[in-house]
């Protein structure tokens, strides 16, 4: 759909009725992503990493983005998104900047988001973007649409620079979903995925985008359902709760951990995010330890049954389980699916899945 | 020239009086450029433009300076210029580092900027820097000339490491000025080019580097007349002024915008740079009202008048013009111009013009 | 030796408990160096310098290590190991990211450097730290060790991600020593290397730790004699003495430079490391002019010994030094000279020796 609104029309639009104006041109909400999406994109993500695993395969990979240049603008703390996206790159030979730092930019000077996303449009052909504004993804967007700068794609689309937004305000994380799904997948591949299964999610449900918008996307899952527990000023707010009634997906609130564990497919915990309380309460809140997941624990917890966090955690997990040898503590590798899954959703943006094949067939060669 | 000076020396001369010592080994001072030299870069960009438009132009652009490491040293905020030098060396194959704070370099140990920049010639091939001491080019220069490290260029010269200069002060920002010649002329190609044109110029003439080194670019055009729109407090500078009526170039100044806009060929508006105000004073000065550009202004400016800006900008562009589907607005096309412009400084600098003929023949081949 | 210890009990261990448990597997300590090691990374510098001075050779190298990732992790101020390691990188093609700044990680978030070093391991192929906790580089190498993720090396060997200690508190700097080692060798090589010879180290010798290791690497070089010019305050501490002596290297405190100037084959200077004091006593102390090396002094010193400083210097060094036409003064080429000592480090670690002979053998036909 094309871009007739003002920008100040456009951030009015809700996130649903931004959507067909996004199609598949930027990345900016986890709902972008239907089922088949979902299941191209981990399907891409492991042929990637198999394609990645012999030499001649990584060189072919590093020459399909080759001559794009990716800003990763993160102006937010990150550690693993930044190196997460910044690896996924360089695996696929796109050349690098960041801007990490407001005070180094012109932005210093006085000048406009709006405008700095502008200029970076004029140089980069990518804009990856964390962000403490959930308005500052859509703005982004909105900016590359109106800015007459395109790029070509190999498929022959002719398209504005994308945007990808890598976490913005409390609200967004959409590649963090992504991941967390395609950990999801793999883990329970034995016991037939993600279908029919049951979720417990665990820890800051109201502030923590990533456990927000993985709830949203279990709507694709038909018979999914999900066990939240969280201490109640942490409970999963009714915008979410509401949507998932009206998917029909089924859900429950808990007051500990414990009562769900026996009963979880999975297990996804995170920690409470007081970055966003106000400066004076914040200081590193002890986890309640009704929800702290406890070495001890892993005996509660199905065979089957991967335990996830979306990292960094603090005290909701027990260190003990950091390194214990079980197949079921997953959420180190959580870490390195999701730089498959980036990579995935790269080629998928540039339209390049072509290239993929092409790069499969020389290496099978 | 060989240096026979002593730091202290060198710095003591005038920009004019240390031409012959940098020649063509740094890029210092817009008056650095004749004629020639200002024809030459315009059509080498042009050319690398056209030549970065198939994948296989851009490969051959991406081997030319493939084994040379760039060092951007930039402790001053900067979006663009920045994003410019970057993208313009990862179009050559230049590989790139950064230092962008003094905090985390061996300046907060007590090292002098000297020794810094004479470490920094031990690992890189390049240095583009930008400070706010308008020293810090020249001084780079000196330690790079009389360092023993040298570099051998594909035309066979040895010679320092180059430095350039890419904002200093108040003074001078010679790039940006090159970049804004290239823009004037071709977005006046239609109407013969620059020779014999009037040119606008307008708010803060007298702190804003690019408009100053701008103006003595001027002196290489033949009847070009400047305009100079701006409140009394911020026109022009004498030495400018002096050395303009040396050179026989015509100019005026205005105590409006408006008056100006029948008589340009071309308006170049520049913000308020307020970061040189005493930290009491600043805080983002509103632009005067009536050297403001407003959207209702276009109609006042001749078809084939271009309005350029250096960004960032305030208040003194209305923003309605961002977007306007107007080919007058040249300022964000001046962006990605720069970045053209700097990948032809590049390959004139390090002797590699000929590496871009034999690029051209096989991509035409 | 397979890590069967907890975080807490292997940082329990004395760097030389921890030897058997590092292997080759990470460069942690100066000590893991023994002669033979020590010839064939000078050996190996000196071959990569020589190839790299052809273009052919120069894009056989940059493919060595084509398809790994680098994260240089730098929280402490530092430009020239920073900039040394990332052009090393750069020639062996590695790609390259890097964290300069706790704010920005998710440390700021809560997270531990145990866990931040597990994240890192997630996405990158090998870890160059510089931290001001001497625990933070076996504190890594812990978790590297114990972490899933195996990186497989070119010679066959399944290997935890490398771990650099690029310095760590006022303990270890090992890659400094290193090329220390190496500028010694070369410097020396027409009077037949370092053995036998007479070092002059001058300065803060307590707090200094480049030249702790170094003194330390002097125990493999039979007959090496070691003069200690520094303040009372600042003298070598026994642990490093004590060593000394146990392996029967000679060595002596003086209380000026003057006295040792006319005895050694090589002097190494270092400025006083105030920035271990107290913040309130820091400022830059001025250097006891008893242990400033002047101009004059190059006449006291033996035609063939060498004037070296690990840098950034201050006023130990008289800046007339600089930039004098003398072939003794090589602090400036120490480092370059790091730089080719990190290459061959990095080949070292990576298992990559016959790589680089048959990028020689291709060069040659």
């Amino acid at each position: 759909m094309e871009m007739d609104l003002s920008l100040e029309d456009f951030l009015e639009l809700s996130e649903e009725e931004q959507l067909p104006y996004i199609g598949d041109r930027a990345v900016l909400y986890a709902q972008q992503f239907d089922r088949p999406a979902l299941d191209e994109l981990c399907a891409v993500a492991d042929r990637c990493r198999a394609l990645a695993k012999s030499p001649g395969g990584a060189a072919r990979m590093a020459e399909i983005l080759r001559y794009r240049m990716a800003l990763n603008f993160f102006v937010q703390p990150s550690s693993r998104t930044f190196m997460s996206f910044n690896t996924a790159q360089a695996c696929l030979g796109l050349n690098r900047m960041s801007v990490r730092d407001l005070a180094i930019s012109s932005m210093s000077k006085g000048e406009s988001l709006v405008d700095s996303v502008r200029t970076f449009i004029s140089y980069v052909d990518l804009v990856v973007m964390r962000h403490s504004d959930e308005l500052a993804a859509p703005a982004a967007f909105w900016t590359a649409t109106k800015a007459h700068r395109r790029i070509t794609l190999p498929d022959g689309r002719v398209v504005p620079v994308p945007i990808i937004n890598a976490g913005s305000g409390t609200r967004q994380h959409p590649t963090q979903a992504l991941l967390d799904v395609y950990t999801l997948q793999r883990s329970l591949r034995r016991v037939g995925g993600l279908d029919g299964k049951t979720l417990l999610l665990a820890g800051d449900l109201k502030r923590g985008r990533t456990v927000r918008s993985l709830s949203m996307l279990m709507t694709q899952y038909p018979g999914v359902s999900l066990l939240f527990a969280a201490p109640e000023r942490y409970q999963m707010l009714p915008d979410i709760t509401d949507a998932l009634d009206r998917a029909g997906v089924s859900w429950r609130p808990l007051d500990n951990l414990v009562d769900g564990l026996p009963l979880a497919d999975a297990v996804y915990m995170t920690r409470i995010q007081d970055e966003w309380d106000k400066l004076d309460r914040k200081g590193f809140v002890r986890a309640d330890h009704r929800f702290v997941f406890r070495k001890e624990h892993l005996d509660l917890l199905r065979p089957h049954a991967p335990l996830l966090h979306p990292l960094p955690k603090r005290d909701e997990l027990d260190p003990a389980l950091d390194y214990v040898d079980d197949d079921r503590v997953a959420y180190w590798r959580q870490e390195r699916n999701g730089m498959w899954m980036r990579v995935g959703l790269l080629l998928r943006l540039f339209g390049a899945l072509q290239a993929l094949d092409e790069a499969e067939a020389a290496t099978r060669a």
